[in-house]
């Protein structure tokens, strides 16, 4: 599809930046850079500037690469978490959304990325020779392999357990299963398929609650 | 709703100014955010860039409010488009939209905005006095109003006819064939062109309600 040249050599690079955003179209960044122009000129310079400042000073904690302002992040940081079992997980929305079920005592690593061949997204391209080294370097009893139900997630998990697995150190995934509240007749067979194969003993369910 | 608190305030703050662009909730915000993080550094720095530039140094053109590099647009710097036949739109969009059907061969004015009080938008927000001295100034012989057709496009189309209607000049609408509550820019090519042709004289569309 062809696209009319716009007017003003400003608008279009602002236009055609904001169309690199992921889900963001060229009518969408259009939209977008012309409320960027009508709204109060303090509000558009704050988000330009918050952009910029986030990429240029943005840190990253140096335990677990948890985005912090920290050096080491207030997870690590806190003695009452377990520090031997460590959660892997693709990015920092995985983490708040673990944080959010209250059901996680242990630490995290945060991967910044899943190994994907066809993005060309490889071993080095994603955190994982911090894991390396706390894995060496720390007395760790489990690790929890929380990437998402993909091929990519797969891949990354299967990688990690491959290279890292190390005999005293228990590797566990999250299981997958049906969500609460879904109707059977609308979840994949893939899933349904990997429900019935992990199906739990009832008694061990109906102890755990 | 109530959020978490992410755990570094750079990433807080570019998250909040993104949820604050119309359609980007908190959620894609964060999403949006993790992209930035994530990419080459340059093209984060080169959309930060872009909208600060766009905002500081933008200007329009200082016949019709086009936005424009020059002083004067294209359309209105073209000796072979009808200078007596303006073409009242809200925004660039709509021009956009209206030059696609390549039915429309007079010239425009852009108001930047409607009328609506709801929003404590007034008759000095949107660029009504630059129409206002056309009208004086230039020889105008029939003004289209294309604005949408909502209460705001209604409302502002009436007050420029009602304020600004001199007996030589023929107002017209683009015709309803653009169903209520639709944006222009969504309308496809042939309907939109259809409704410039059978545009209706203004007056007669006020008698008829």
């Amino acid at each position: 599809m062809q696209f009319e040249q716009l007017p003003s050599r400003l608008l279009e690079n602002a236009v055609s930046e904001l169309a690199k955003l992921p889900g963001v179209g060229r009518k969408t960044a259009l939209r977008l850079a012309l409320h960027l122009l009508r709204q109060d000129r303090s509000l558009s310079m704050a988000l330009g500037e918050s952009i910029i400042k986030m990429r240029e000073e943005i840190t990253y904690c140096k335990v677990c690469n948890n985005i912090s302002d920290t050096e080491v992040c207030s997870i690590c940081a806190n003695p009452s978490r377990r520090h031997n079992t460590i959660c892997v997980v693709e990015d920092i929305r995985d983490l708040l959304a673990i944080e959010r079920t209250g059901q996680y005592h242990g630490v995290y690593h945060i991967l910044n990325g899943l190994i994907s061949p066809l993005d060309g997204i490889g071993i080095e391209d994603i955190h994982i020779a911090g894991l390396v080294e706390r894995i060496e370097n720390q007395e760790i009893k489990e690790i929890i392999l929380a990437l998402a139900a993909t091929v990519e997630g797969d891949t990354t998990a299967f990688y990690i357990y491959r290279n890292l697995g190390k005999e005293h150190i228990e590797f566990s995934t999250i299981s997958r299963g049906i969500s609460i509240g879904d109707d059977l007749e609308y979840i994949d067979e893939i899933t349904l398929g990997r429900s019935i194969s992990d199906r739990i003993p009832y008694h061990e369910q109906v102890k755990a609650h």
